[in-house]
């Protein structure tokens, strides 16, 4: 057990949960990184799962992002309507005083074209700002299961779209028929940039997966180059998509797990848009120092 | 037993078969339809499979067709490229001696701009044809796991294109965040025909598709709307790949399952591209007819 944290900070995914013992001065004194997101904690059974953490981690006041404030988490925190920013965050927290924690709420928006939502990027996205890793007005993009595409402006999150690609990726890998295909390793090279490069020239994506069906049956297709392939169609709608969705005008921070942003760096240098890569834990911890920095 | 059928026709397919006793008259004596497709059949397991068939519909000379002559399958029937008809499929058939059973060889195709594969959807193609139910010219469209457009010259089957459109669906439907809102019947009214619109003005699908998801959470989208506007989304971009690749000229013949021509009926509507609707089983029946008369 850590004594001597502040504060327990938790980034409580769908499939993962990563937590931290901060101290006073952000040092992080202790951390568990485990599978128990929460759909792997059952009916009623997120009080032990968080008393669970406390006996690791130390009787700090807790703060939770993510999945754990959404309707299949612990304690629904609604969420927060664009344009939003760290106070409006502090604002919308869902305190659960009999365990000294409080949950963050996500974020919505509705646009002319559109609806969204997201949860536990914001903190990243904000945490980014806060420590000076983001311009407070930068087109920014957290990659992952649900990836995200951000409009800042003065420091505030004003829009934002999502593409379900990871999650694509996992359902082709594991349930689809050319899931025995796409095992491999993804590395971002000529079939990677391949692939980018035919989503960018805006191919349909349910006619381009069956190609690397056929293409393996009698195209001679690699394992290695189907997955690489897979996954540069899937990120290249992305950054189609995402890229109309920011528009012109500044390099774009990738936020995020430095394997996905590096996937995204690579696909952006097909089109040339200038980017940059900021560490997703790193911009986690920022943002919770922010917050209770407002908190205080 | 069904005594006197002179062939017993099976389609079996990745997860259904259908298998008939039919007559020298082309008469339908006997009939089964069940999931023994061939994943549900274990290694080694289908000459029992195929004796449990015989046992049922009696001893006719066996044809069958589908991904039973698949690398999953019994005994592997290779490919045949296109252009084919009925001649070059009887010239592909893999017989099996023993069990005077034959297998119907797949089509390959190689294009300029793609590779491609199919299995079983050859035979109600080209009976469909041989049975003048469509015109030896006709653009056509076999909707299912993998939707098939094909160019038809001189009744012979020249170059084809997957989608994999029901795949697609069933991924989502079963394993995906927004499978809950999937699960309502599909009704071709205004919510798929905006999905189809959606699709034919080029919208990213991985982007759209959690629009499902947030427009459920923030937008009062119900499930029925929900798994219509899906499916839509999914049919219009399979309907623009196709049309793309089959041309312009001529209504488009649409033959399958007719929960599934009636979808794609629907989504052509959007387009004012003229189609009809062939029943599949009708198809397949005209197939093997036009198979055995040849094999004579």
């Amino acid at each position: 057990m850590a004594s001597g944290a502040e504060i327990i900070a938790v980034d409580w995914g769908t499939t993962n949960r990563r937590a931290y013992a901060v101290a006073r001065d952000g040092t992080v004194i202790d951390q568990v990184s485990d599978g128990q997101g929460v759909l792997a904690v059952e009916s009623g059974g997120f009080p032990a799962a968080v008393a669970d953490l406390r006996a690791r981690l130390g009787s700090g006041a807790m703060l939770l992002a993510g999945m754990i404030g959404s309707n299949r988490g612990w304690v629904e925190a609604p969420y927060r309507s664009c344009p939003a920013g760290l106070d409006e965050l502090v604002g919308g927290l869902k305190r659960i005083a009999e365990s000294d924690a409080a949950i963050v709420p996500g974020l919505s928006f509705a646009g002319d074209d559109s609806v969204d939502v997201m949860r536990g990027e914001e903190i990243q996205l904000l945490g980014a700002v806060a420590a000076g890793l983001v311009s407070p007005n930068a087109p920014a993009c957290h990659p992952g299961t649900h990836a995200k595409w951000v409009k800042l402006e003065g420091g505030r999150i004003v829009a934002f779209r999502t593409v379900m690609t990871g999650e694509m990726f996992a359902l082709l890998k594991k349930h689809s028929i050319i899931g025995s295909q796409l095992q491999a390793e993804i590395a971002p090279g000529p079939s990677f940039a391949a692939g980018v490069r035919r989503s960018l020239e805006r191919c349909e994506l349910t006619a381009e997966l069956f190609q690397i069906r056929a293409r393996g049956l009698i195209g001679g297709l690699s394992d290695e180059e189907a997955s690489a392939y897979a996954s540069g169609l899937l990120i290249g709608a992305d950054i189609r998509t995402g890229l109309s969705f920011v528009g012109r005008g500044g390099a774009v921070a990738l936020i995020g797990d430095p394997a996905l942003t590096a996937l995204y760096a690579a696909a952006l240098r097909e089109t040339r848009r200038p980017c940059f890569e900021v560490d997703g834990e790193a911009a986690f911890l920022a943002g919770i120092k922010a917050l209770t920095e407002i908190m205080r």
